[in-house]
């Protein structure tokens, strides 16, 4: 019953309400439930708010900083005609970058890898990796994304971002960092696991509105995506801690305008302004719409599928060692820098026109116009786009009256470096987002259509641009409302969201022809034991004893602490039943459920007896509420730690007073969907099956998150391999042996 | 058990999985499985969104044509001098549209009077009231609500477009309206709880989307304020069904632009635009920004706590019959024209500026210079507001480079009319809006804080009344998410964003001190017991046992006729235990549940045998899995249509077959909150006790969402009313003493 890969399982409302839960001894004592209710009722996510602000703020700043004046150094270089110098100070400044990011990550902080979200989303869902809440992977993941963005390579800071919002918040939630002795007392109260969940929900909010500067989108992600359970207290949460985000990091931006920022960029909260006076769509503007649509959730689909290609590829590499890991990344970073400062040759350079809006050619950092390799009164439009940062690059796609800047066979060479570059970067070991690089690869994407379509529409082709990176981020992510947000907070522009919904509508419904989200296929790829909300068609062909497994491990009402001790070490169970014996009552009774870690501070605290002896409710006065409240994440104390003489081992403890006396319980003819639901809903850890014929044991078995996994399932049934085909999203079979 | 005023309990997910989810019977057989699930499996929401478009639309056009010819026609009268016969003329066709709206909702469908929305959010909470979804109800509501808005009176339509929606969606969902004969076939694939509360959250969804033209505004608001359970699945419907709507009302406004529409307004899907170009605004600007946040936040809990008073002075009046209601709704009428006629003389005429973007005076419908009584070249700044529509005062409100449009006095006299006639013309018997009128009463109240800030801020005065809208929808309704979004997109101004979170965050927690959203009184005003998420602190110190109330009933396995035929005719319970006796097992076993609905099925279809004998599987065969399907609202059989011979009250029925075997059951100590969470979550009507040691009956009770509702518990136990206050919402004992 325990969880494969060490995982342990996390929030449960069962657990939260359990050991001062204790309705048969504390009814209508008002004693211990009220200060939990006061901690419930308080609002635990603003305080950590200014936090995310400084974080994606400084984090911003780097980035631009950092890249910025490499770009600076490089652009000069190739001005004085070094080209070679030029190109050998950017590959190693890149190289250079990417190997110490690739360093802290493999030997510091290796669960900091990759984008977070996948493990941020399985977390809200009851899964708890090790350590991917640690400070050390949030130091990490900090100064690494801030390298590996900074460092050409095709990846975002969205991801990084979300988890770093999590990591805060899930540190805060823990009370500070024991390990480093960074604790606070005040934030104790947070010890449970509801308010962890809803301080981790927060956090990611928060993080995305850092970084896309988008705080109703941040809260619409993180229901949308993020959360596994949702209730209104939680979204007025959300709502707050975004806001603050908003607000703090509206001021520092005033700070940021009066050019006390370096190199960090103008504009208020939104990115990338594309607002046009006057856009109006007619009917005929659709058709090509559909059409971007259409191939934008074809490009979608294959991008997860190749994406979920290079992981298992990337496992393999992996699994060699670590010194192959940094090699891969070494190789992919020069390959990028290779492609990044090669390609740019292949353009010719295009004449300035004469009417630019900005001097032309860009000699500096950022611009639409880049030189180059170029004479002067020449740009090269490839470089454009290559030789900068990919929020830059997205800004020239996305930015109005440009239509003749680019030419056709520049703008799909940037599209498919883009497409096949970030799929190859994604899995390397350093922080890497994916939200970027699909927002740059769509909007390539849409801008060549708009070239494609002409004059034939009236949407220019910055308007292509966010309508391509809508399909591909609707074909790839799949969410919807939150993106549709994100989109419009990211652009400005209201009156293209009728047509940004019909985008997403269609390039989801057909990308979801094909396979699954996209941190979906990510989870599935790191053995996380994410649980679906709905009940997959099988289940209900299933009671819940045909899943139960034994043996079950039963404890009696007063138990010998030798036997807690022995059972404890040998299984890995994390809920024992509680059965009182005949002795006590007419017939056996399930008493309750008794947790792993409140036995274990039990033996801790020696709470023994001589004899075999109820205790009664005083039982509590000798503990305080501390004692049994959730520890930090991985700082749980082991069963291998305790040591008892053998004088203890014959002693007797009286388990009653710190049983959950009253756990959920189903019938085990219950249908499997049933429970399910239950399980789901409720958001529980342990779920107790009960005999429907009350004169035998009292109870049947326990059922845990792996029962209801459909691989566990259908690995006990195989048979139900192939109703499991029957479900209405059309998959073909013939591909299923090649995916 | 039964719920008070005779309201029945609706959607459920233990019913859903009712009669055909028989995991003992059916077990490993797909048969009758699968057809339900590709029900569930299909997306029930988009076939109806043209539908919400086309009334929406028409809507919206019929309300600017009526009252735009009579806001002409007076107007030309007023030009001619002849101001009595203009009064007379607007009294009166005000008067005679009002009365026919209160005739038609008195007489026709009482059901549609009000705004709708308690109705729906209580519906999706599990709270069925008769009638609210039937045709009639919906043509009261179309036709009502067009000739309410149009007859000047200050309510909104945004409500009743709402339930419009709604009711449409239940309507579809139940295949058509029986009585009516407009029945569809294929609409009966959605006859199941789960698929017909998805369709009505959709369609609530589509109301708001239709009524401001906010397709993502409409989702949230729908997720935020109306559905008591959200899953993905559902987020992507209503997202679909929004975007739906999004792109028709976009064509079909594509066809109004080219002036087919009449009166009918213009602009594209943004209602008032609002963009400045360049808004910028600092740290000065906060402070005024706050002050109107507070004081809108308690202006909001004022409007809640008077409108529940008049509600229940209203109350009063209704009960003495409804000669009485229409008299009220007459009188409210004719002051609202007294005052919209009357209070512009008072103000004097100001001379139009020499640099005003559109013709001043204003001759003809809207714009924002309304001649009235003054002479050419002057205008009346009172009558530009109050003798106009809501939409076009709203529109003059929020327009920017206005500055000097409106005098203080105006301003206040205009908000202080607008807040009183908004509480007392809600109440009256016809379909009644919130929305609007509280939009345009804070846009007054936001203006007038942006006149006595004065040069003191950057912001505009038409920006602060935007901020002055928000301040007052979050201190009433007490929405966030969803109302930041419709803001933005009825504005078009994202730049004001972090303001507007900053407002909505404000005056929601400053109202929250005081009372409950305008939504929840609303509700417990009309006897809704609608069931909140969360439990009362309370809850934790009682067991289920402590609230269970008897007498149960009980069947038998077999059962007599007779003795079924005269429990249903004497209880109201929905759902009866079935026990099996020790003749058929050793000891009593608790079977399952077995629902109304299914037992007066039985009895109507006369399945009886001469002796008590058991069907086995094959009991299904003589039926279709349509006899027992959900009926339409207020479509069921009653047990008082049903006759029954002597011979066939001595008759048997096998119970078991049709018995749901598997009902979510709690034990006897569980502390009431943890059934609660159990209850609310999965979405129940029934959660069975059982006693904690087995050997006595096995059921001790069965909780209905009654034994849940605060009044019934602090009614059992009047001591606990102390703790209801311990909560951390700041009450004031005295002040209860007036609410």
């Amino acid at each position: 019953m325990a969880l494969p890969n060490g995982l342990a399982a996390a929030p449960a409302a069962d657990e939260e309400l359990g050991v001062l839960q204790q309705p048969l001894l504390l009814r209508r004592s008002q004693s211990n439930t009220t200060s939990q209710i006061a901690i419930v009722g308080s609002n635990p996510c603003p305080i950590e708010s200014l936090d995310y602000d400084l974080i994606g703020f400084f984090n911003n700043l780097a980035v631009e900083n950092i890249a910025g004046t490499k770009f600076v150094v490089t652009s000069n270089m190739m001005l004085a005609g070094k080209f070679m110098v030029a190109f050998l100070v950017f590959a190693s400044s890149n190289l250079g970058l990417t190997l110490f990011a690739s360093l802290i990550t493999a030997f510091i902080a290796p669960e900091a890898a990759g984008s977070g979200i996948p493990e941020v989303k399985a977390y809200l869902n009851g899964v708890d990796a090790p350590a991917i809440f640690s400070l050390r992977t949030l130091l990490v993941k900090i100064i690494g994304s801030i390298c590996a963005v900074s460092s050409s390579l095709n990846i975002g800071k969205a991801g990084p971002m979300v988890h770093t919002g999590a990591c805060i918040a899930a540190i805060l939630g823990q009370g500070g960092s024991k390990r480093y002795g960074l604790t606070w007392k005040w934030l104790c109260v947070f010890k449970n696991d509801r308010d962890r969940r809803d301080l981790v929900t927060c956090g990611s909010a928060a993080g995305i509105a850092a970084a896309f500067r988008a705080p109703v989108g941040g809260v619409l992600f993180a229901l949308e995506e993020m959360a596994s359970w949702w209730r209104s207290a939680l979204l007025w949460r959300a709502f707050f801690t975004t806001a603050v985000v908003a607000i703090v990091l509206r001021a520092l931006i005033d700070v940021c305008l009066r050019g006390e920022c370096g190199l960090f960029g103008k504009g208020g909260l939104i990115m990338y302004d594309v607002t046009s006076e006057n856009i109006s769509y007619h009917l005929r503007d659709v058709p090509p719409v559909l059409l971007l649509a259409i191939v934008g959730g074809l490009l979608g689909g294959i991008y997860n599928f190749l994406l979920r290609k290079v992981l298992r590829l990337y496992n393999l590499v992996n699994k060699k060692g670590i010194f192959y890991t940094i090699i891969l990344a070494c190789i992919i970073s020069i390959s990028t820098s290779c492609l990044l400062f090669g390609l740019p040759w292949l353009a010719s350079c295009r004449a300035c026109p004469s009417d630019a809006s900005e001097p032309c050619p860009t000699i500096g950092r950022s611009g639409n116009y880049k030189k180059f390799q170029c004479p002067p009164g020449y740009y090269n439009d490839l470089a454009s786009l290559f030789f900068n940062t990919n929020d830059d690059a997205i800004k020239n796609l996305f930015s109005k009256d440009t239509d003749s800047e680019f030419h056709r066979s520049s703008m799909l060479t940037f599209f498919a470096t883009c497409f096949f570059l970030s799929i190859f970067s994604y899995g390397i070991v350093a922080p890497t987002g994916l939200f970027v690089p699909v927002i740059v690869t769509g909007a390539a994407y849409g801008r060549f259509v708009g070239m494609l379509v002409g004059s034939n529409s009236n949407l220019n082709h910055g308007l292509f641009a966010v309508l391509g990176s809508a399909s591909l981020l609707g074909g790839s992510m799949r969410i919807t409302v939150s993106l549709c947000v994100i989109i419009l907070e990211l652009t400005n522009n209201l009156l293209l969201l009728p047509l940004i919904m019909l985008v997403l509508l269609i390039s989801k419904t057909i990308a979801d022809v094909f396979n699954e989200n996209i941190y979906d296929i990510i989870m599935t790829a790191k053995g996380l034991p994410y649980l679906e909300g709905h009940a997959e068609p099988y289940m209900r062909q299933l009671t819940v004893s045909d899943v139960v497994t034994g043996p079950l491990q039963i404890f009696h009402g007063i138990e010998k602490v030798g036997n807690i001790f022995h059972i404890l070490k040998h299984t890995g169970h994390n809920g024992f039943p509680v059965v009182d014996e005949p002795g006590f009552s007419a017939s056996p009774v399930l008493f309750g459920l008794i947790l792993r870690d409140h036995l274990i501070s039990l033996l801790k605290m020696k709470a023994f007896s001589q004899n075999p002896t109820r205790l009664g409710p005083d039982a509590f006065l000798q503990f305080s509420a501390d004692d049994f409240a959730k520890k930090g994440l991985g700082h749980g104390d082991k069963i291998e730690d305790i040591e008892l003489t053998e004088e203890e081992m014959e002693m007797f403890i009286d388990l009653l007073p710190f049983t959950n006396t009253s756990p959920y319980t189903v019938v085990e003819t219950m249908s499997l969907a049933k429970a399910l639901i239950l399980f789901r809903e409720v958001g529980l850890r342990h779920l107790l099956v009960i005999p429907k014929v009350p004169d035998r044991v009292p109870i049947v078995g326990i059922l845990t998150r792996h029962d209801f996994m459909p691989e566990h399932i259908l690995n006990l049934y195989p048979s139900l391999v192939q109703s499991r085909w029957k479900r209405l999203r059309v998959r073909f079979p013939q591909l299923s042996i090649f995916i």
